[in-house]
């Protein structure tokens, strides 16, 4: 598995950018995902590693087609 | 988390239907992506629930962008 880091590390930046153009902070996406902050925060910094039902809840959050979540270089 | 079965059926079932368009059978699948072919049985079941990375590797398998693997209703 190549580039297993930086897969990581793009969509944690793309979920950060999603989610300070829909306005919400850690927190408040945090509570609409019914995860916590900390765990956000690491999807965001790249350090971990959501499952596919984790990043279905974020999608979910920032109410857009999982898809879109994908929608990086 | 509502539906977390849901996502992970409908996944499975789009992750074989562009494996079969890609002609590959799941063992040739399996090691095209360095996993094993009872895993990929399992992803497209609906009854594994991977990662992120898996999902990366799993694009990388099928030579497509992984927002592809999310085109579906």
């Amino acid at each position: 598995m190549i580039n297993t880091f930086s897969i990581q590390a793009r969509f944690g930046a793309h979920i950060k950018k999603l989610r300070l153009q829909s306005g919400l902070s850690q927190e408040a996406f945090a509570d609409k995902c019914g995860l916590d902050r900390t765990y956000i925060s690491g999807i965001e910094r790249g350090v971990r590693n959501p499952t596919l039902q984790v990043i279905s809840v974020l999608a979910g959050g920032l109410e857009v087609k999982i898809s879109m979540l994908f929608d990086f270089k």
